[in-house]
């Protein structure tokens, strides 16, 4: 059975993106913080088109976590920053430009229809309006004997934690407070699924943690 | 020159105590889980004058820092879970009987008078209603050469990170989600302070993270 796990950086108090989070400024206040470990990598820049960077545990992590995903599952903020119809969504197009890091079927999640999109290096876009089950089970044939990322946002990580669909937690958590923002698990309440550790790597820059989620 | 240090518990989602903390439940829904790691070992059954135990690199962590206290300062919710006057306190003697597990001078933050209380086994109970930074010059002199230790909770530790006077934040992050309670962190807007990764100790039963506070 191949495996459907979140893959996101959080802040030490809980934030996956910082506060007023806009157009001109997608990760809030301080947000981009979030990712100085990842931008440094060997690995993180191959996929964006650029030579060079670290290697080491983090990119090991990185690199390892790239080779699995056959397709993943995005939230439309995620995609776009933008809500409503499309067509007034000033990014409609997405932040990636052309050839996007992604490499894979990328399902987003939205409540307005919207044609598949097929960038260059084997992104597509495909649209899914019918909601979490169903783009689970889109992506889940898109990634074949390969495992589904859910890349975030943090909206849509709490939608398949509450209805009990991910394997695997798989949390970068960088060295910064962010002193608010998006929460990434906010107050799950009684629909908080169960935990097991399955894996730490730490590196000066960041602390990978891992756990399995526990089926009710 | 000594230091100033939390020590504490926090789940995956952030709490450090579950929802719907009470006298019968000082912990909140499921946070009797936040300690469940802890409980285990030979160095906290040693504090609670138990024999026995596991020991392993959590109880080495848990030693060594027990070794370092020389005092330790909590809120007035730490102390008892009460509010208001001490008279109309059920809880005024605080949670842990003739022989408490500090073995320290102990300064509980309160806006309430109250005279210091002896306990058995080396635990003063000191009670400050000037403040956080009297507490925190009454614990370094009772430390001495020896660091002071913040136990909690959230409130505490936050208006301590806003104020800019902790050295070091070691959190013991928990495999489990709580759902909801007592956010260790909450918001701290802009006066969140920067961190610099110290150390990471894992084990199948917690992960422990260790930073640095950088002063502005």
């Amino acid at each position: 059975m191949t495996r459907f796990f979140v893959d996101i950086s959080m802040s030490l108090d809980g934030f996956v993106a910082g506060p007023d989070a806009k157009l001109e400024e997608p990760l809030g206040k301080g947000g981009e913080r979030l990712h100085d470990w990842v931008l440094r990598l060997a690995s993180w820049r191959s996929t964006h088109g650029l030579d060079g960077g670290e290697t080491g545990p983090d990119d090991d992590l990185v690199r390892a976590t790239r080779e699995r995903v056959g397709a993943e599952i995005m939230g439309r903020r995620m995609f776009s920053g933008g809500e409503g119809p499309w067509e007034d969504d000033p990014n409609a197009d997405g932040w990636w430009g052309d050839n996007p890091p992604f490499h894979v079927p990328v399902f987003v999640l939205t409540h307005h229809d919207r044609e598949p999109v097929v960038k260059e290096g084997g992104t597509t876009f495909t649209f899914v309006t019918d909601g979490i089950e169903s783009a689970l089970e889109d992506a889940r044939a898109a990634a074949g004997e390969s495992d589904v990322l859910l890349g975030g946002g943090a909206s849509v990580v709490q939608q398949y934690l509450r209805a009990g669909q991910l394997d695997e937690l798989n949390i970068h958590v960088a060295p910064i407070l962010l002193g608010g923002g998006v929460s990434l698990f906010g107050e799950l309440g009684t629909d908080a699924p169960g935990l097991k550790l399955r894996k730490v790597v730490e590196s000066p820059f960041v602390t990978h943690v891992s756990y399995e989620v526990v089926k009710a």
